[in-house]
């Protein structure tokens, strides 16, 4: 379908900043070319004549971004969720993730997971792959027939993992980074390279330096992990007891991003603790992967948001498949909330629990804004479209619709969406 | 359907003990006279010629037990998820529950819980009504429909509530109580009247020491709520200052249960901290209804779980509606061990997370024995059967019948169950 000129009408909500939500009953949301014209009480007369396609007992959202999310552990998600994450990664990831030396496996691997993506709410996202080059390439042809836009890394680690997710070295790590990216050259419309260095304790400094290189030297965006778990975080004090933090290190090898090509960190569940860490992440606008189901599920902790948010750090939402177990970024709204109420009832009540509007501003404006104007239904931002029908959710209850709003985040499914536009492309 | 004598062939998980499954593939599980008679590796001698059904692709699990539920909160769950308990109480609770004096907007709304409960995993449930009479006959007659087996509550309630929630005195409540026990009388097969003071803060001393009485005279059970938030328990302290705890204001009443009807109280989210309220749940062998999702969601905190556990208190899970949003046991399953997780990691590590087959006893056999026999698989239980289709979930990945079942547990909606079954009945 290529009607890139066209309008939808119904009632429609965005986020018109952090705390504020913008909700138009029966309004008119107008896509011209790819790009959002904006919302409309009636429609303006310059664009009379174009075609409106009207849904009722639905909402018209904006798509919703997925700012950290592993392809390879869909396989197993919602599986060996009794353990914590460094044991998790030796016992359940890295067994797992060495199947993908297998084409044959990631081919199917991957499909399924293309294919569950696309049948989500999610309209863009940034994705870990493995170290391995050709499995990498697998899933980024499945993506880029989904239409979706998304941002694919071919994963870099050379020390303290299981032998079959060992680069031979430093050097030779970095060249098969080099390789993967010639490989894809021009090849992609919807997906791009990020470099994804997994974390810390699985590459060497001078592999960490070697990626700051090609990110300097390619101008590429750079995804990685942060501060996520109090074992994780000694273990990199341990390894690298030169730096400030544990931001610090990614810092020094000019993996936390430039003005060309952001970075974005998953988790950064104790970067409340580190004034050094906070201060590099807002001196240098990298993106916080907020990921709560998985930060609950690998009994990380709790990140503070409401402290990132009063502090104007750049946030958005991540599924974390499979430390998380569900992907589904509604999910991970209604769990930013509900892991905000617990952190304030029991260890800080000063940081109060994020709201509704709050939550829905990150998993939408916050997080996609990593992906450039998109995110909302303000004229210029790409055309990004959820339409959700509210079938199964009738009531009998007469209610807003910010209320409306909430139970679609609350309890909506999948099979719920009835449309998705990446912009302005349908994707279903 | 009436075919009460059959086997049910399949891959097959119940749980043995608080933390022990028994799983079993390819098994046959023998269903005579609505009794389950056994899982058995072959078809026994006994049983050869009764008509076999197999599934594949499919678990074959115990139904699921809801402890505690509100059906007229159905209509807006999902919604009001920005407030703590007692300002949710008073600004959307008690507006909706006025709605069931209007019987029209009572069928609307009962008809629709009773068929969501049908759709559900939930085998059995207890279930808070209004304090509407007529209402509460409405959705005792929807339920009773279904073929699922629950107990209903009228609610009492005498003080502190909003004028339409305000029965005229505590012998009036009473009364009410009893004419609705009349009304009901020999009424229904599956449905069960239980004795329902809303919680302390709304129901004089009168009203409870009056349905005490009622609850002796007529061997009734009980249901209520319990130390579930710091505001409502500071508050039943000032109402009742010569209380050794606030369950002793139910023990007080003769509201605790009895050999012959024991009582269910809901949340006990602070109970760990009162030896005395420990003491009284325990020698008087209360169940408590454990609601994750909605302590989380109405940040009143994290029950400590482990402890009751340890101690050997009787437990079982509640989605507790509307203070939690969703309607699902296995969600209620999934947070009682994401709760343990982030109650470990924040607040006290002497209490180790709950783990899969612990969340699964309390959702089946740990609840289910409050309605007798039901919840497990061993000869001489009621036959109360799921069957969960993976189709939806499938993966490349090889798992064993317990990984199965965790992605059941986190990832299943009620969409995949194929079939219900309560007391050997089919339900769909």
């Amino acid at each position: 379908m290529k009607e890139k000129n066209f309008i939808i009408k119904g009632d429609i909500c965005y986020s018109k900043s952090k705390d504020r939500l913008s909700c138009t009953e029966h309004g008119y949301l107008v896509c011209t070319e790819g790009t959002c014209r904006g919302v409309f009480e009636k429609v303006p007369e310059a664009y009379t004549g174009l075609p409106v396609e009207e849904y009722k007992n639905a909402m018209i959202l904006p798509g919703l971004y997925d700012l950290h999310v592993h392809a390879p552990q869909y396989a197993y998600a919602g599986t060996g969720m009794d353990l914590e994450l460094l044991e998790w990664l030796n016992t359940r990831t890295f067994p797992e993730e060495e199947r993908y030396a297998d084409l044959g496996y990631a081919q199917r691997a991957y499909t399924l997971f293309a294919e569950k993506l696309r049948e989500s709410a999610t309209a863009r996202a940034c994705i870990f792959a493995t170290i391995h080059r050709k499995a990498t390439e697998i899933l980024m042809d499945e993506l880029e027939k989904t239409g979706m836009k998304t941002m694919v890394g071919k994963v870099s680690m050379d020390r303290n993992a299981s032998r079959g997710l060992l680069e031979a070295g430093p050097f030779q790590a970095a060249e098969e980074v080099c390789r993967w990216l010639e490989d894809i050259s021009g090849k992609y419309k919807n997906v791009q390279p990020i470099l994804t260095p997994r974390f810390v304790p699985s590459c060497t400094e001078k592999l960490l330096e070697e990626l700051g290189k090609i990110s300097r030297r390619k101008k590429l965006p750079v995804q990685s992990h942060l501060s996520e778990n109090p074992s994780e975080i000694a273990w990199v004090k341990e390894l690298c007891p030169w730096a400030g933090s544990y931001a610090d290190v990614y810092q020094h090898f000019g993996l936390l991003g430039a003005e060309y090509a952001p970075a974005v960190m998953a988790h950064c569940v104790y970067s409340g603790e580190s004034e050094n860490e906070r201060k590099l992440l807002k001196e240098n606008q990298v993106y916080i992967a907020h990921c709560p189901q998985s930060n609950t599920d690998l009994s990380s902790g709790i990140a503070p948001v409401r402290k990132y948010l009063e502090e104007g750090m750049k946030i958005g939402l991540g599924t974390d498949i499979a430390g998380g177990h569900k992907m589904s970024v509604f999910q991970a709204m209604a769990e930013a909330i509900q892991v905000s109420k617990l952190r304030w009832r029991l260890t800080d009540s000063s940081l109060v629990p994020l709201k509704t509007e709050e939550a829905f501003y990150l998993g939408t404006r916050g997080g996609g804004s990593f992906f450039g104007k998109v995110g909302s239904f303000e004229p210029g931002y790409e055309f990004d479209v959820l339409i959700i029908s509210e079938a199964r959710l009738q009531t009998p209850a007469a209610l807003t619709l910010k209320e409306r709003l909430e139970r679609i985040i609350y309890l909506s499914e999948d099979r719920d969406i009835l449309r998705k536009y990446v912009a302005g492309e349908r994707i279903f």
